[in-house]
C-alpha cells in the first residue's frame, strides 16, 4: 500500500463516505461493484473513484470493479478503525448524552472509556453502561487510562479551559461540539469540529440559490449596486 | 454584487466559516481586519481569503483591509440569512432535543416552528417553547404554515420515508441527521446531512497519520506487499 503519497483534504473528506456505503453495500449483500455504480451511488464519477482510490494503492481489477469486503477492510485500515482508539466524554447535556446512547463507537473503531461532567445529579451515574465521572479527576483517570480522543459537549463557556486540559493530558485528538473555534499551538492536537451552523448555513445558501428573491428584496438590491 | 460567477462547493463550504469568525470579531469589538489576519485566525492564507471573497464582488480596500460588520453583512446576505427560513424538526430524542433546546437558529436566520413525533409521551408538550405534534399532522400542519427546512433527528429506519414526507409537502432542504444516505430524485430538494461517524473517521485517520503503527502491525503490512 502506498503510504507517502500525499492525499488532499478532500480525498481524506470522502474516505469515511467510501466506508460508509461499502459498509451499506456488504449489509445488503453486493460483493463487488463498478467505479461507476459506487460512483453513482455517491454523487461522484466514476474517474473519480478511480482517482482517489489510486492515492492508497490498487485495489480494483479493470473489467470486474472493487471487491466490497477487502475494499471496505482497506478503507478502514487507511483510516485508523482497528488502531484501538479509545474516547472519553466531556459534558453529558442531552447532546452528550444523545450521543453516547445513539452513536455507534465501536463500528467505527473506538472504544468509550468514559464520561465527565460537574453536575451532581449525574456524576456517579452511568448512561448506557459509560460511567460518568466528576470532571475534576479527568487527568487522574488520563493517567491511569490514556484516550487517544476527547469529545467536548461543553458548555460553550467551558470549551478551550477543557481542551487545555485534555491537551495537558495528553488526549491525540478532539473531537469539538461545541461550536466554539478552539485553538492550539499547531502539531499539539488535531481538532475536528461538528459546526452545526455551519451546516445549516450551507443549506440555507443552497436553498437561497433556488429560490427567486422577492420583489422587494430585489429592488434594495438594486439600489445598492453602483 | 456578483451572483453568477460559478462558486465552488469547497468557497461555498468556508462562508458559513467566515460568518462565524466575523460574528466573533464583531462581538470582541474588532471594527476592521486585514485578510492576512482574518486568514491566520482561520488557518488559511491572506490570498486564499481574497480570493474567495472576490467571487462574490469586492468587499476590501487595498492597505485597509475589511470592514467586520459590512463584511459580516454581505456574507450573512449571501447565505441567505434574511430570507425568512422557517424549520420544523422531526424526531423529538435525546439529539432533537438537544438540539432545539442549545441551537441558536434565529442566529442562524431560521425562525423555528414546530416538532413532529410518533412518542405519546411528548406529543402535545412544549420543549423550549417549541410545540410537538404528531407526525401524523405533518402534511396538514405544512399546508397551513410551509416550512424551508424539515430537520430530521428520527430513527435510522424512518429516515428515507419521513424524508419523502417532507418533499411531498413541499420542503425545500433537508437536515439530516440520521447518518443514512437519504436521496431523491435530483433538484427536488437540497440534503445536507451531518454524518458524526465521517467526523469521527476523519479524525481518527488524522491521529493515526501521526502515531507509529506498532511494529506487529507493520511487520504484517510488509509480508502482504509484494
Amino acid at each position: 500500500m502506498k503510504r507517502n503519497v500525499h492525499v488532499s483534504t478532500a480525498v481524506i473528506r470522502r474516505l469515511p463516505r467510501y466506508y460508509r456505503q461499502l459498509s451499506e453495500l456488504q449489509e445488503s449483500g453486493t460483493v463487488r461493484i463498478s467505479s461507476s455504480a459506487l460512483g453513482k451511488s455517491m454523487g461522484l464519477t466514476a474517474s473519480q473513484i478511480r482517482q482517489d482510490l489510486f492515492c492508497f494503492g490498487e485495489f480494483g481489477q479493470q473489467g470486474y470493479g472493487y471487491k466490497v469486503d477487502s475494499l471496505k477492510e482497506e478503507i478502514g485500515e487507511i483510516l485508523g478503525i482497528s488502531r484501538g482508539h479509545t474516547i472519553i466524554v466531556l459534558g453529558t447535556g442531552n447532546l452528550g448524552r444523545a450521543i453516547i446512547e445513539n452513536f455507534k463507537f465501536s463500528s467505527n473503531g473506538f472504544r468509550m472509556l468514559a464520561a465527565f461532567d460537574v453536575d451532581p445529579a449525574v456524576v456517579g451515574t452511568e448512561i448506557a453502561g459509560v460511567p460518568v465521572y466528576h470532571a475534576d479527576s479527568l487527568e487522574d483517570f488520563l493517567r491511569e487510562k490514556p484516550a487517544s480522543v476527547g469529545m467536548l459537549t461543553v458548555p460553550i463557556a467551558a470549551a478551550q479551559e477543557m481542551g487545555d486540559r485534555l491537551v495537558a493530558a495528553g488526549v491525540k485528538g478532539i473531537w469539538n461540539f461545541t461550536n466554539y473555534e478552539i485553538s492550539f499551538p499547531k502539531d499539539e492536537v488535531v481538532v475536528e469540529s461538528v459546526h452545526f451552523s455551519d451546516s445549516l448555513l450551507t443549506l440555507s445558501y443552497l436553498i437561497s440559490q433556488r429560490e427567486p428573491m422577492d420583489q422587494e428584496t430585489q429592488n434594495q438590491k438594486e439600489e445598492k449596486e453602483p
